[in-house]
């Protein structure tokens, strides 16, 4: 078992320490540990994930460049059906939320898959694209349609469902993109909240990377998750299509509490636990709290991807997560992503409080914060193979 | 020019009487004609289209056989570009608004497909149907997909627009449903609010049937509508696929101010007068008003259909529409049809009381309403020819 470090702002406002009676009163503290389901925050307003996720658009902005050279490479139209009576070219995005971050990376996608198309099909009538947005059957979606680009260079819908399962008819996909989607789990694995477990995560409220036990529910459940999504986009997929993705991840050999993300959410169990110390939230439910997010190294995608059949890697590369430069910016992300996750567990009337308290306990503690190391976006390139 | 009748319940609570000063007072009442878009009432709740929407159920019920005998007779599977790696048919439903009505129509597309699929290709691995559900932009999409059907035997998309242009790539639908939805033009008429305009619809908020510039006005949008509602599915679907369109329309030689639905207009007109002499709305604003809404005869329709290069009429037949059986039931139906229009041109804190001044109103006058003659659904069954 690897050195245990105190998570990082445990020693800030709050000292976080469940006593050993807690852990012994009860058998399990409860959770509904169904399956997930957290959009981002929909709408259009200061909070909303369309106005707060920069983050994830300067990692659509890193690879870009990388996209159109592997469709470029790698994409060979005479395998994919294309042909016919509808010379339609299908993409789908994974976790689209509410734009427009969905929409840029499907434009990046339309750009390079014309490029390589016109090039070689001088005489043939221009492709049509037919583009799909899929998130959670709770996503906002009204706002995503109202968001769409306009003119628009495609024909656009909208998928609700879970990505762990399949969305859509057999080899009905050309190219599928997912982005800052993946990490996000189908449940909180039951052990961790399980006071009776060895893997239960009693100070914290993510996988910090220094409990094995831990770890491993963590991991298996990303695992399991991470293969229902191969399985059913292999299905989805033609032969010879591409998928695209980009998961916040971390550095290999490097530990979630050791970074940014790890630090955001060390902060945000911290404020929790202030608030239960001020009478504003239940201790139990503070107890039963665990984010379903997993950031996986690259070394464990390539474990995971080698026994999976259906996919050859084409590319796997790690390019540094963007910093947000105020605590503003980075309090308004952690809250775009995580108001749902908030609301569901502890309640509506809770949430402004809690990042009112996110943003005063990061900026009394930022000099720590960006001692902290770089997230990476890992970028996966995967072909459907025969 | 016919004879002039005064339209239903003129006499009761109001004389509808606009004075001919107000007539030349100005030279255009003036509107924003642009394009409408008035989707059905969103939402779960009393008033929403979703639990308001029995007269377009019945319709559906009344054609489910009839659509059944056509899939069995006209459907050619050989023509329709199906086979290949994916075994997938396509189904799109135009104007669906928040279900369930939609569901019902492409379940009853989804088993007559599958009956007749099933006892040609026993040898073959089952169709996978993938079905799009179509309507404006502001529809409430949010809830229709939180009303699919579960478990659902179809992978379900939405599509945002406007069904007057392209929303699909060329060839790629087999199968085109649309209740109770053309019969909503793309915009009012720009005649029938301008005072100037010898169609200026003066005594009305429709096409009564009765003034002949008026009907023009009306009737020639309705075509143009429709010229671009069929020209782009004649695009969308493959050569050899169906359309089905279950249209509120008139019995020949019946005009709507002498059915149901033109009496219900009559009311709502009535009372937007009522509300104008209580000083609750403005006069020039009930004035502008006309309801971009248009009931067309089955003769109108063959007209249409014959100048149509890309269809075959494989059947044009009339049903009776469904009768209300109470004030309430069809006070509840205009609302959550009409909701949209009233808000967005008299502003959303009149429409509670237009409607309720709408229920004792049409309770007063209910034997007459009840006299007036039924309107049919008119069945269109075309198929896409070469």
């Amino acid at each position: 078992m690897p050195l245990r470090k105190l998570p990082f702002l445990a020693y800030s406002y709050t000292q976080i320490n469940f006593s050993q009676g807690q852990r012994e009163m009860g058998s399990k503290a409860h959770v509904s540990n169904s399956e997930c389901c957290y959009p981002m925050s929909g709408g259009d307003g200061l909070h909303s994930y369309s106005r707060n996720s920069i983050l994830q658009k300067k990692a659509l902005e890193a690879v870009e460049e990388l996209v159109n050279t592997i469709i470029q490479d790698k994409l060979e139209f005479n395998n994919l059906n294309i042909s016919g009576i509808s010379n339609t070219f299908h993409i789908a995005d994974f976790g689209c939320s509410t734009g427009p971050n969905s929409f840029i990376a499907v434009q990046n996608i339309i750009k390079a898959v014309e490029l390589k198309y016109n090039s070689l099909h001088q005489n043939d009538p221009p492709l049509e694209f037919h583009v799909f947005f899929n998130d959670h059957i709770n996503n906002d979606f009204n706002t995503l349609f109202r968001k769409l680009p306009s003119p628009q260079e495609f024909f656009a819908a909208g998928v609700p469902g879970d990505f762990h399962g399949r969305l859509f008819p057999k080899a009905s996909l050309h190219i599928v993109h997912s982005s800052s989607s993946v990490h996000w789990l189908s449940k909180i694995p039951d052990e961790v909240t399980n006071v009776s477990s060895p893997a239960w995560n009693k100070d914290s409220i993510y996988c910090t990377g220094f409990l094995n036990e831990v770890v491993a529910a963590y991991s298996t459940e990303f695992q399991k998750d991470m293969d229902n999504f191969l399985n059913s986009r292999a299905q989805e997929l033609v032969v010879g299509g591409l998928m695209v993705l980009l998961i916040p991840g971390l550095p290999d050999g490097v530990h979630c509490s050791e970074t940014h993300f790890g630090a955001n959410y060390d902060v945000l169990r911290s404020c929790l636990v202030d608030m239960v110390k001020l009478g504003l939230i239940n201790e139990e439910k503070v107890k039963a709290f665990n984010l379903p997010i997993y950031h996986p190294t690259t070394k464990e995608l390539e474990v995971l991807l080698e026994r999976n059949a259906y996919f050859s890697v084409e590319r796997i590369e790690s390019l540094p997560a963007y910093l947000f430069p105020s605590v503003q910016s980075n309090t308004s992300f952690m809250r775009a992503a995580m108001e749902e996750v908030i609301n569901q567990h502890f309640g509506k009337e809770i949430v402004h409080s809690v990042f009112e308290f996110y943003a005063k306990k990061l900026s009394a503690n930022y000099i720590d914060y960006i001692q902290k190391q770089r997230n990476v976006f890992i970028v996966l390139i995967l072909k459907r193979s025969t």
